[in-house]
């Protein structure tokens, strides 16, 4: 079973290259909040952007289209050691599909106006959903990420 | 631009048909927390599980492969009207994509225990991802979905 998939749209972003989102990592860690942006939504799915106002935050699915695929192994930032790749969330994996919840500012007729992200300009865009409470877990802990967090305070 | 992904495993699940869901979701509304199953992962997939252990809650990406795609507007369960699809968590929608968070137990080898889900049976799974302090947003509001919720207190 095969999927193909085509974007509905693609991200304006100040970060031009993969490059710029590993500085901006190393200047000021968890620091995408004050990173604005937008996404462009090709006209034919216009309709489909209806209600969207008045939610807080949205699920962007889109596509790591600057990186390999395939890799089981990812070495992340910070961390001193690699990991396996879905305990991850590095751009190089077996499906290069991306995940991010953003802040949601407003909608002026197909661009959506964001912040709080890292995906870089013309990353292209495959999904748009509402972030809901099931997606809220307030008692979720967070495995080896946790022991780094501990690690550096 | 196309993309093209294959499946790294697929969903065992107490749902057989899309019916079954909708049957749940009116017996008892958000009540998909008691729902337990697995995620099989496919055996050249192992090596990227390494290090899952220790997280609560995994973000899992799946093709709705049973729904049909292209929709912009949908019907949500429990509204009194169609809404734009990008504000909708509907399978049927341009790119069949999905995307939930569920609560996770343990693996066994190639099968990660989870919980709090409503895939159905079969459904291929796409990629796996941490779920981490960044999708975790306490400040969120949720546009249309809350005033529904207020119609029915």
């Amino acid at each position: 079973m095969k999927l193909t998939l085509s974007p509905i749209g693609v991200v304006h972003s100040p970060f031009k290259h993969k490059e710029d989102v590993s500085r901006e990592r190393h200047r000021k860690k968890e620091g995408f909040d004050d990173i604005s942006g937008e996404l462009e939504i090709y006209p034919e799915f216009i309709p489909g952007l209806e209600d969207i106002d008045g939610f807080s935050h949205l699920v962007v699915i889109f596509a790591f289209h600057k990186s390999q695929t395939g890799n089981l192994k990812a070495h992340p930032p910070f961390d001193h050691k690699e990991r396996g790749v879905f305990s991850t969330r590095s751009p190089q994996r077996p499906n290069p599909i991306g995940m991010t919840v953003v802040r949601f500012h407003r909608r002026s007729g197909n661009r959506l106006k964001i912040s709080g992200f890292d995906m870089i300009e013309g990353t292209p865009v495959l999904d748009i959903k509402p972030y809901t409470r099931r997606d809220l877990k307030p008692e979720a802990f967070f495995g080896w990420l946790e022991s780094r967090e501990k690690d550096e305070t």
